[in-house]
């Protein structure tokens, strides 16, 4: 069992990960814990240099095996370079997405087959998971709205129709549903203080819980 | 049976692979045969980002396992975006490495699991497979000598040690020695014309037993 701790947060793009995750990482750092922020695609320098690649507006041919390698790719390097290495130290790593969002868009958006991506995913990862997986649960179009609001531009993959991110959601609902010690659905339409604090809520008693057990070891 | 033809070339750097398929490329355009040259990692604009990658001198943290993603992220692309659509038009496609490498360099090279790097490159390519894998076999200390004296810098996968390049060079000798039918080795340690005048006299018997086979169907 690693000293530390890790978070994923997912779900539809303007769910409001980024915000819940900065505000979880303010107040975890309040309680004197070191925190490790990251994201996927990327969160390495490699992995970076990779997201760039897969997100690139300018290159809509990319198939949906290499999109699904090249997350794979980022996937590995980030976890052997940054993610374990942090959490042997003891540190909360919390990453803005995580390999449910490969789940959510390539299998049960896109279509491809759970085997493939399961396959890829494991070779991926080797054996580890991360400790919670956080789903911010919103329906996609007001996602939208408030990423538009917000007014920056959409990427190739946010650039999908409404259909598409519509089974995105459900996927990340079946995944909560089918691995619940491991997901925990938030819902995201709530004002951003209440999903907050419902987010605390659940982390201090996770870390509390992972503290003790780990320290009993 | 695809109407094309496709050739891959292999060895150690240096052998003399962009040589003797530029040689082959003119012989079989003066044959009125249109050839596409392509090469591995790379062929496509994504395929060829991902090369830089896979390539950059300034990241030796690279786990093997991105590093094997990034290759197989990168064929994928290349097989249905280029390959395929050539050869159902009847092309000969010639590329500059392709799957030899990935076994000789990652597993006979670098010890990754046999079974990891098949079930990838069999993601990679689907049920395709290059019709004909010439490998041209020189001692590696002797194609480092070639390339020196060509004056060029070394990338990050170049730079590595004698016995790794003996190792993979080994890696082409047993593929080879396990798959006479799509494997022919040549011996590059003859001179520029030997060495063309052989794989040429082998590509042309196999061109010509392609189309009559294909014509047939
Ligand atoms: N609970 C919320 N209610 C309303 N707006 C929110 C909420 N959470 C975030 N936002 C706003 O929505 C936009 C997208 O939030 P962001 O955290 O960037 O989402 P994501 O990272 O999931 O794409 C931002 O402008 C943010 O201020
Ligand atoms: N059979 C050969 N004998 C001697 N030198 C060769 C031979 N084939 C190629 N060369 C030279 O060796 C160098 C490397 O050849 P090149 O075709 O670029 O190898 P590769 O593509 O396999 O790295 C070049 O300078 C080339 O002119
Ligand atoms: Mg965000
Ligand atoms: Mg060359």
């Amino acid at each position: 069992m690693n000293k530390g701790f890790m978070l994923a947060c997912d779900g539809s793009n303007g769910a409001g990960k980024t915000t819940v995750i900065s505000g979880i990482e303010t107040h975890l750092k309040q309680r004197g814990i070191e925190v490790v922020m990251t994201r996927e695609p990327g969160g390495t320098k490699i992995s970076e240099k990779i997201r760039e690649i897969i997100l690139d507006p300018s290159t809509p041919e990319m198939t949906e095996m290499a999109e699904l390698m090249l997350f794979a790719a980022a996937r590995a390097q980030h976890v052997r370079e940054k993610i374990i290495p942090a959490l042997e130290q003891g540190k909360v790593v919390i990453s803005d997405r995580f390999d449910a969002a490969t789940f959510s868009f390539q299998h049960y958006a896109r279509g491809l087959d759970l085997n493939t991506i399961t396959t890829i995913n494991r070779l991926a990862l080797g054996d580890f998971k991360a400790d919670m997986n956080l789903i911010l649960d919103l329906d996609p179009q007001e996602g939208l709205k408030r990423v538009k609001s917000r007014g920056e531009g959409l990427d190739r993959l946010e650039d999908e129709q409404q259909q598409f991110l519509q089974r995105a959601r459900e996927g990340y609902l079946l995944q909560a549903k089918n691995d619940p010690t491991r997901f925990t659905v938030i819902d995201a339409s709530q004002s951003k203080s209440t999903v907050l604090a419902q987010s605390i809520e659940l982390v201090d008693k996770l870390i509390d819980q992972h503290i003790k057990l780990s320290s009993r070891v």
